[in-house]
This record gives structure tokens, sequence and C-alpha cells, in this order.
């Protein structure tokens, strides 16, 4: 680097991040920790293997560059090896995973279970709170066909968002299967793929449009309010009332929902799978004690459909109303999964099944942060401040005293004077600063001031008056007392749990 | 990715992971995780704020894009961005930081001390144990000049080392200062940049080739046991003397060193600077409590000294063997640091004061390895065999159970019977497997097999007898205390603390 410099002369670099990334500063980052520390002490509970694999994989086995290409794939972040090998960083970890899992398939105990977190990259235009780096959190079981693999994904997905710190009741994972949509649409005759995929759509907007929008859309098409016409998948009656019965058989419980499925798309092969699927997942999670509020099925549930080949899975936040149906109306994704059965086809040849469920972390950590807006951020350290250069040793003998009493704490390192240090303190939201100088050494003593409750003072969140009498803003205590009075400013401003 | 794979047809990529880049299990990242946790709380208490940059930095600003240049320097990950920007993935942990601290510099509390743990890469040949991607973990204090700064960095990784597992004493933060160093040879009238080169690598011989051939090297030049003759650095004899006498100055503790160093270097401009410096250095390492044997005084220390500008740090692992001087002889390094003046001066030409130390978590996490052979690496978890697909829903609740009371538990669910499922347990590592078959199911009962003696007796560590009487290999409880039973041979089986 220094010979670089020296070569570059006055060349000045503009100090700059590149675009769609950012920097994460300490509040951001003790969130996501938080969750990955909840949610891989579940996961590891339910005898899940932490794995990490590289950020980068050949750009072949990440299926991102074909055959007949001379380089991969926009959307991923490339580059050639020395060897003229294109690489490219990851952009999920399934891909990963299933490079992993065919590489070691010989060794592995099987099901293989892992969990992984990691920083994935995606080669995109970044937007407003859009980044082309971002961490995801997956686990997935691979080579088990069960539906049980299924459920216990569910369950895990439901506690480890709980241990998050999302109270229950405040997402769900909706469940639903690619194998009833099958039996519903080759029932209903719709057997060509872009027919599917128009169905798929108009299913999807049930939540926008009401169930008269998607009648529409199935059959002849819909006009909206701008006077636009979407042409609609051409569906005779029966087809129509059939898929909704489908989109709307959701009900209080699992086996009743599977109930009104088995209505709709029983008597069909794939139909008659789906259910029975269904019904074992229900088994699994009775076991499990995951009640129906925290997973339920909900044939209503699209997405993901086109790509899994069983149970799809999405982790969903609800709110407080309900709908006609009287279930908890359904807000944003906080992510999803399901069953995908050619992990490492691509690989060996020799289909593999496999089940696993992710979500990013940086969506919870928001949402958690929006629910606990009121709570206090991370505090930053007490200062001791330098009034007297001659008492460096002693400063640094109460900074160690107080970390050791479980105070973060730092001494003073600038050059500036008292004014500056308190003004310095209070940028860093310290708690409360220390003084000591040549009175209070003099005299074994030693001033703590106060700073949350001038800062309490200032918001308003307190008045003047009734401070004053229990908690005064600044005293001088005996040095040997100096620790515990320390502890105490510190405590009386803590958060309250939770 | 599933259209990609139809589009490839029959290609099938092989599954490997890129040259130099490796896939790490649950062992070695759990190592890791305890190392990061463990460092991180002792910074965090020291009132270092976690900051995390994004993996990608521009290239001119990590000082690897040279202005007459057509791309960046070898040794980095670099690619041109979608507007033909060159960007490069991060080698080190500082680079970042100089461009965060000078994108931020007006915002920031100053001093600013952060600490940083994350990937860097290197694109460099990989070879045995040496790969192109690993994690750092750095602390750095921006905007401070003060010795007490450094003295700050180095309390802190002593602290940060003994608390990732390392015992006080197996471990040493030697300190040098480059000042001294520019007095020595300014008195010894080496001041052509090349001659200093020179003498520098003679002095970091000492540990192979004691004295007298360091003495060689620094006069005429010496003749090794091949006959190979190295031209010396041509010093007159005073000079030898005065370099000898400053790599030998270290004593038994910091403040004997400073006056040995004083009687070597004092007088000089820079030597005297150098020296306040370390006493002041000593004096702050006094306040915190870090005694003699946990960092030294070690004017021998030369590694780093051309690229820092002041004070200079080692983290060195010691044996208990020692040297002549009677000072633990010192093993291999884990990691470094020292004062760096110029730090935010590529962007803004303007030199702010920075000190910081950093390690390798994976070099540390090694160490510790190494150190806890005898100990049992992650367990397994319980397995919940299955024998009676129909009642698959009580297996679930088994192992919801066992989760509940602490222990990893799951559920078997791959295809196959009884035997292959104790084998898959076995690979696992996993204590213990519970079999609930219809005769256990019908009378309220559940059977445990205790597969950790089985392992035990077939290592020979205990004998078969002993071990019947107290331990039985399996056995039939009933199914309410199932839980409680797991428990028991969990934790006698469970590795010593630490």
């Amino acid at each position: 680097m220094s010979d670089d410099a020296k070569t570059a002369g006055d060349f000045r670099p503009q100090a700059r991040s590149p675009h769609g990334f950012q920097d994460r500063r300490a509040r951001d980052l003790s969130a996501e920790h938080a969750i990955l520390e909840a949610v891989s002490a579940v996961y590891s509970r339910y005898g899940f293997e932490h794995l990490d694999t590289p950020a980068f994989e050949y750009a072949d086995a990440l299926g991102k560059f074909l055959p007949d290409s001379d380089r991969p794939n926009e959307g991923v972040f490339a580059l050639q090896d020395s060897d003229e090998q294109w690489m490219a960083l990851r952009y999920d970890l399934t891909a990963p995973l299933a490079r992993f899992a065919a590489q070691n398939w010989e060794t592995l105990p099987k099901p293989f279970r892992r969990y992984a977190f990691g920083t994935v990259w995606r080669n995109e235009k970044p937007g407003p709170g859009r980044f082309r780096e971002f961490i995801q959190c997956d686990a997935d079981t691979v080579g088990s066909d069960r539906p049980e693999a299924d459920a216990e994904i569910v369950a895990m997905a439901v506690e480890g968002l709980q241990a998050a710190g999302l109270p229950a009741g405040e997402a769900v994972m909706a469940i639903n299967n690619r194998k009833l949509l099958n039996g519903l649409l080759g029932k209903a005759g719709v057997n060509d793929p872009a027919a599917r995929l128009t169905v798929l759509r108009a299913m999807d907007k049930l939540d926008r449009l009401g169930a008269e929008g998607v009648r529409l859309l199935l059959g002849a098409g819909r006009k909206d309010e701008s006077g636009d016409f979407t042409k609609g998948a051409g569906l005779k009656a029966d087809a129509i009332d059939a898929v909704l019965a489908f989109v709307e058989a959701g009900a209080a419980t699992r086996s009743a929902t599977v109930d009104r499925l088995a209505a709709v798309v029983g008597g069909t092969v794939e139909g008659d799978e789906g259910l029975a699927e269904l019904a074992a997942i229900d088994a699994a999670l009775k076991g499990m004690g995951v009640d129906e509020e925290a997973a339920r099925f909900d044939p209503s549930i699209v997405r993901g459909l086109e790509y899994y080949t069983g149970p799809v899975f999405e982790a969903a936040l609800v709110g407080q109303a309900l709908d006609e149906q009287g279930r908890p109306v359904r807000y944003g994704s906080l992510g999803g999964g399901g069953r995908y059965d050619d992990l490492v086809a691509r690989f060996t040849g020799q289909r593999v099944p496999a089940t696993g469920f992710s979500f990013g972390v940086s969506r919870l950590a928001a949402v958690l942060a929006a629910r606990a807006e009121a709570s206090q951020g991370p505090r930053g350290p007490v200062v001791v401040t330098v009034f007297d250069k001659d008492l460096m040793e002693e400063y640094f003998a109460v900074a160690a005293e107080l970390r050791a009493a479980g105070v973060p704490a730092e001494v003073y390192l600038g050059a500036s004077g008292l004014k500056a240090q308190m003004k310095y303190a209070d940028r860093r939201l310290s708690p409360a600063v220390v003084i000591i100088g040549g009175d209070e050494a003099a005299n074994g003593t030693a001033t703590v001031k106060d700073l949350d409750l001038g800062r309490q003072l200032a918001s308003g969140v307190t008045d003047n008056a009734a401070w004053r009498e229990g908690r005064p803003g600044q005293m001088t205590v005996p040095r040997a007392e100096l620790a515990a009075a320390v502890r105490r400013i510190v405590d009386a401003s803590a958060p309250a749990a939770g």
C-alpha cells in the first residue's frame, strides 16, 4: 500500500462505497447479530449442522453460466480466475448447498440437514432500500422425501422467528402444495404452461381484487378503474368455480382446510398425493406442538408454486385485522421456501429430494426495529475524561475498573479540553462521564456526571423537579465507590428488557 | 435456475469449490464463532463500535488501482461494474476503514474507535493451509496521536486473546517503536533506505542466528553452513555495537527495557520521542493492570517497522522454554499492528493518526484446537428412530420434548430400516437414540440406546464390566421419564468444561 501511494503521487481517490453497497454501524449489526444467534440456537437444537461455503463458486456450478455462452449471466458478480475459469459470487445459499451436497454426497449422513447464514451478492440495479449485498439465513434438509421433513422446516421457522423476538401471533407460516394446484389445474383442463401461468397470476390477486375480480381474470377478463383491460384465462364456469373454491379453502384449522381442499381436488392423482402430504405435515406439526395460528394451510399462497415441486411455505407478517373468513390479514413476506427435488441433479443426474426455508436477515431486523421503535439502541461507553495528563495512569485504572464491573468504558484520547470531551461523550451516547481533576485526586474522590438524565430532561421524558430529588445530575463520590455509583446510573437508564 | 437448467440440456458441471476456497463445517465454525463472540464482547467493553463495510470497494479507494494502469493490481479480486468502474473485494479491513473514516470524518465522534470482523480475499496462489478467503478481526482507533491509544489497543488484544481461550502466559504482546529504530539508525549513520533495510533484515535474524550471526551481517557479511555468502550492511564497529545493544535491550520489566534503550538511543530527537511514548504506554498498561508477562517491550521485533510510523505490536505465542536472557521463547505470530499516521491522507490530504491490531481468526482457532486436542468436538443430535410410520406424530412429540429439555434432537427422516438408522445416528455422533415401537407405544414406554457408551467401550476409554453396572447400554423407561433419562446420558457424556 505504501508503495502504491508513493507511485500514485498526488492522485486522490474519492472516499465513497460502491453503488448499491452500504456500511453498517453498530445499531444495525447488533440487531442482526441477535437474530442470527437466536435462530442458529434453534436450528442447532433441531439437529441442523452449521455449514459455510465460500463466497465464490465456479459460475457453471451456480447454474449461471451456460455452456454456449462466453461469459456468465448478468445478475451475478463474475470474474475470470488466473486459469481462465469463470467464478461468481454466490447469489443465494441454495446453489452452493447443491454443489456441496453433490461433491460430498457419498460421505454425508443422509438425510443431511444444514443451516447457513451469510452474505449473498446480486449484480442488479440498486435502488432505495435495495442493496446488492445482503445476509440470508437458510435451513435445508437434503435427502428426505418425507412430508415430515417439510413439517420440521416449518416448525423450526416458527420457533426461529419467535426466538428472534417476533411474538407468536405476529407472523404465520402459510403452507400450500404444488401438487394440489396440479390436481386442480388438471381437473380444470388447464394444461398449457402459459395458461397455467395466467391462472396462477389471477389466483395471486385474491388479496387485492377479491373473489369477484379473480373470477373475471379467470374468465373473459377484467377492466380496471383506469379502463385498462386485462385478458382473462378463459376458463369455463365450473373450472372457475373450482379454482375459486380452491383459493378460498383456507379454514380455521389445518385439518378443516384439508377437508375443504379434498372436496375440490380429491380424486385426482396429484391432488390426493398433495392431500396426503398435508395430512402428514399436520400430524407432525401437532406432534411438535405447533399451533393452528402459527402454521396454516393457505391455498391462496401462489408465490413459488412454479419453482417448487411439493409443499411451499411463506412466512408472512400478520396484523390484528381479520379478513371475511375471520383469518388474520397477511402483510409483507419475511421469507419463504418449499420442496425442490432436483437439488443435485444438475451435477450428478440423480434426483435428490430437498426442502428448505430462507429469510432475509435485514428485513426481519427492520421489522423488529419498527416494533421496538420506543426502545433504546445500543449505548455508548462511559467516558473517563482527561483533566490532567499526569493522571493518565489513574484514568486507565478507572476505565479498567468500570469494565470489570461490566460497564463499557473508555478514556478520552483526543486532544481537546473538557467542554469538547463532554460533547464527544454526548455524541457517543455515553450514559455518564467520570471527571477526576487535581482536587478529586488529592482528596480521593471522583465526580460522575449523569448524561442520560440530561438527555431525558431535554427530551421532556421527565420533568426537572421529579428527577432532581431522586437522581442528581452530578455527584462527587469517594474514589472507592466510583464503579458502584456509575453502575447505578447505567442501570437506571437501561432500557426495559425485551 | 430452472430456466438455465433447461437451456443447458445435458450439461453437467463438476461439483467442486474454486481453487483456494474451502467449505467449513460445524466444528470449525463453532470454534471461530466462540472466538468472535468472546473478542467482540471485550472490544465493546472498551468502547469500540462494531462496523461492517461492504465486501466491495472501488479499486482506487483500496489503493490497488494506479491512475496510470488500465486495471487493478494483481493480488485483489477485481471486476468492472456496469458503469465501467473497477471494484475489488477487500483484501484487509484497514483499507475499507480508511475509506469509511475519510467519507464520514465530519460526523464521526473523534477519536473514532471501531472493531470489525469479516472475510477478506486475496487473489494469491493458494497452497496447503493457504486460502484465498479468510476471516480477520481488527480494532483501530482513528484520530488520536496519544501513546495511550496504543496502550489501549495492546491491553484490549491481551484481554481479547485470553477471553478467546488462550491462557495468560501462552501469548505475549511484544511492542517496539519505529521512532527508536530511526533514532538508532540515525545515530549509527545509516540513512540510505536500502542500507536501513539491510540492517533491519539482519536484526530480524537474532532468533535464528544469535548475536554473533547478526554481528557478521551488520558488518562485512556472513558465510552460512552451505558456504553461501551474504553481504553485510558494512557498519562500523561502534554502530554494530549500538545495534546489537538495541536488539538485546529487552529486560524483565517494561521500564527496565526503557532504561536500557535510553542508554542506546537517548539524546537523539526520535529516540527520545520513542522513549517518551514507551513510558506513557507503560503507565497506561499499569493503570489497566496489564502485567509484564502479557505485554513486553521487545526491541528485537522488526516486522512492520518499515510500514508503521510509531509503536509496533506483535502477538506471539510463547512456550515454556526460556532464552539466554531468561525470557520465554517466542513461537509463531498470531497477529500484529501498530501506529500508522496516514490513514485517510490518501483521500483527504489530511494526516490523521491511527493505531490498531489485527489477527486471523482461523489461525487462532487452529492454535486453540491444538491445545484442546483431547476435548470432544460438537455433538450430534439425539436421533428419534422411526420404527412404525403410524407413530410419526408421537416421534415428533418426543423430539420436541427433548429440545425443550435443551437436548438437540431430530426424527430420522430417511427411508431406511432400524439398522441403517443406528448407523446414521452413529455417523452423526449422536449421544443416544430413542426407539418406540408397537410394544413401547402400547404399554407407555420408550427405549433409549446409549451410543456414547458404545463408542467409549470401542475406543477402550473404559472397560465393559465397570460400565455395565452404573450405565446400561440400553434401557426401557416409562414414556413420561424419557426426556430425563436421555438428559442423563447426554450429561454423562458431555466433555468437561473448558
